[in-house]
């Protein structure tokens, strides 16, 4: 269904402190937590005794104790406490994932664990750690529909013609063709105009009408997104008019019909406008939840009308088609025993 | 499950204007609306390139837009427009309905095409388009439960004296056996009583204590409904003072377990009193959701004790059954390719 | 799945008066009323003509009227009127069980009749009809988890040390091993402390810091519990300043996956003294509630898991196993047509 052989998101790293903190990620329920020394740590969400939730009982020290009957795990997995009983079982142990903190990002590895050493963590540091970007990290937006919807949702941005006119829809985006490139890497999406009409959201924050404009959206696997939009004045020369939006947009599957989506809108201008920061970061969450009703009723209407409903391919899927396939031939070669890491 | 080449009412008129109202008739999504000359329309509510739902999207002229990546149909389902292709494939079209808006309902032909014209759309026009009669027309009554429950419901009379004590039943109607009429064209039940006590809401709207009344229904495939009950003073004859009430009551499958009620009671007295008009209303509303909540437990525990869970038949029974086997003769036939027009 | 050649419990007797009270008992539908001579009556709550519920209609003498079309039963199960009908088919009856009142239950028979009479019903007299103990009987508490995950709640008490802390829950119930007896007739489990923290509800209500206590926990089928606690000041001779706890606790299969849940707390110390009363009902509520979200997480993470996931035995689930063994014993030997009375 999805390939596991990928780094994913598991949570914002601010999501996650001393606490309890449970998340249904691949189909599998996890437990994430911070040690007293400040590392995350990632286990199986499931007391190895009666199944109850480990989220429901509390941390002993870097211990997490069930709180039905007072096992104890570490960040391990290992069952390091049996109340009254001498020996434990190695069968006791739960689950754990590799976890690794960048970016912001917690990512978890889900997968075939030799393989996690030899696969890159996906990099945002251009982005996400640069004194050069500023962005208002959101918590996990969880959407019911599968997260092949949100990636072919961002790989054809002619959708924000039409459901996004409020904030960055323009017409000019469904109108123009862009250039796709399809790699064994991933799948790059281009756009850009001499002069067009401005976004919305900048006609209200800058008074603009028109602006020379590009609009990149680039996909590579497990399932991150980054979109770069740069914006000038029309015929500008000067670098320093330049404004660029960069939204950092990895998303993970939490079910085979659902999926978290972490997304982040970052800007290299008016860094310390914390006006500017409020009223993007709030078109921002308006789009993203515009994109969810359209997906969830998508994939409401996929569920009840059956696998063999048509769906017509149409000029502009080129882009999410590539992305789609390039995922199933990913889990195709997983299902087969060829869990290759991620390209 | 139902048949399938029958007129049904897919709304009533009021309720469908310019903007895009879905409904789902027959297991099928279908999306309603006027055309600025004010003629309806009757589509698949199912864009076809990605199934969202259309009525998420806008009206362009007599265009419908789908709300996601911009396709727009016309009101005969013809895909007008992709933006940024030329070529528009036959394939990207959705299904329209035939459609015909007659007394107030708008009647819609799902089944074979070629049969829609030769099929008589039902004629209410005797009480909805007379100026003999008033009523208030209301929305369509959602009730979880096959719509051949409804039928059931109206055709066997006697539960008005268990379920409807507070409005419209007495106990001699439970008391008398009525004489049924089964035809090939539908099904009749008559009761008539020189002297009988008064319904509750004609005691209390008329202070009458004892009437001479009749009561006849009628069922006419699709799933056509005429309740006739005239009232007169015990011995009286004086036509002006005989009160006539028929209740309209079409309804429509929207699923095997649900359909839609579509139920208004008219009269040909006190015509212009209003008080009289809501305080009918009134009465009928809180009948009709008397018996749906009759029918949805019925069906609750249908579905809950299984198909095989006995149900013993009694004589009052006979109009609902006979009632019942028409429909399934209907669909029967049907499904051996024996599409034959309503009877 | 359960033994049906049980008694349990249907209702607390001051759950059932005369008004028409509706209970799914062992997946059955079951009504429960009283007679006007006081006895209580169980039939199955679905009228033999359309399957309505009959609770939805009313009591007319010692009858049961059905809601919808009228036919009446009694508590027999017979039915005694279809309304314009003189003759009454056999099959027109409904279900009837045995029931018996005692102890402040209602007792209810749903399995083979004729092991009713041989089958002693569950006698608690000794606490519930006792004037030397005092408690507050409350309702039933419905709780989403099969019946078997409370009686495996109950029978291994170590987890009060972890879920109940703020009640009844010290560190050394779950650090004490206890001596478990398992018989035909049932399983029995017992803790004894010479010298012991006291339990946060008697450190609250008597400023305990430390006693003698002994913990016996009894459990025979069908779904019976008895919970005795004895507390006195630490090397006290005096019977006269021994303080019982009893917990009588029988449970109730509502379907595969859902229990009922019959606990009263009983003391027999302070007995006229109300604000004792009160605080150990609501300490013994919230107890109640903290096992109710543990089960049904458990239960839940169960479905979701799937049958194959695992569940590792620790030591402490001796009874808690001996209880679940001979249990599936009798379901096993009934479905192979050995109903036996239960032991």
């Amino acid at each position: 269904m999805f390939p596991r052989n990928c780094w994913y998101v598991a949570a914002m790293a601010h999501e996650v402190s001393d606490a309890l903190f449970p998340r249904t990620l691949l189909n599998e329920p996890v437990l994430l937590f911070r040690r007293q020394d400040g590392s995350a740590a990632a286990i199986e969400n499931r007391c190895s005794h009666r199944r109850v939730s480990l989220h429901l009982g509390k941390r002993v020290g870097d211990h997490v104790q069930c709180g039905y009957h007072g096992l104890e795990f570490d960040g391990s997995g290992q069952c390091v406490r049996i109340p009254n009983q001498e020996r434990i079982p190695p069968k006791a142990c739960v689950k754990a994932y590799p976890l690794v903190e960048r970016d912001g990002f917690l990512w978890i590895w889900m997968g075939d664990k030799a393989l996690a050493a030899q696969t890159p963590v996906p990099d945002f540091s251009a982005v996400c750690s640069s004194p050069a970007y500023v962005g208002r990290r959101g918590d996990a937006l969880r959407v019911e529909a599968p997260y092949t919807y949100n990636l072919e949702n961002v790989m054809d941005l002619s959708h924000v013609s039409y459901a996004h006119q409020q904030t960055v829809g323009t017409q000019d985006v469904a109108e123009t063709r862009p250039r796709t490139t399809v790699s064994a890497h991933g799948v790059e999406v281009h756009r850009e105009w001499e002069r067009t009409e401005a976004a919305p959201v900048f006609k209200r924050l800058f008074g603009w009408s028109e602006t020379r404009r590009t609009q990149t959206i680039r996909f590579w696997p497990g399932a991150n997104i980054q979109l770069d939009i740069s914006s000038q004045p029309v015929g500008n020369t000067d670098p320093a008019l330049v404004r660029n939006i960069r939204v950092v947009g990895p998303c993970t599957p939490e079910t085979e019909g659902t999926h978290l989506k972490f997304s982040t809108m970052y800007r290299d201008f008016a860094l310390d406008d914390a006006d500017i920061t409020q009223r993007l970061a709030d078109a921002f969450l308006v789009t993203l939840h515009e994109d969810k009703v359209l997906m969830e009723n998508q994939w409401r209407n996929v569920l009840a009308d059956g696998a063999g409903a048509p769906m017509v391919d149409i000029a502009v899927d080129q882009a999410p088609l590539a992305t789609r396939r390039m995922l199933q031939k990913m889990a195709l070669a997983e299902s087969q025993g060829q869990g290759q890491a991620q390209p």
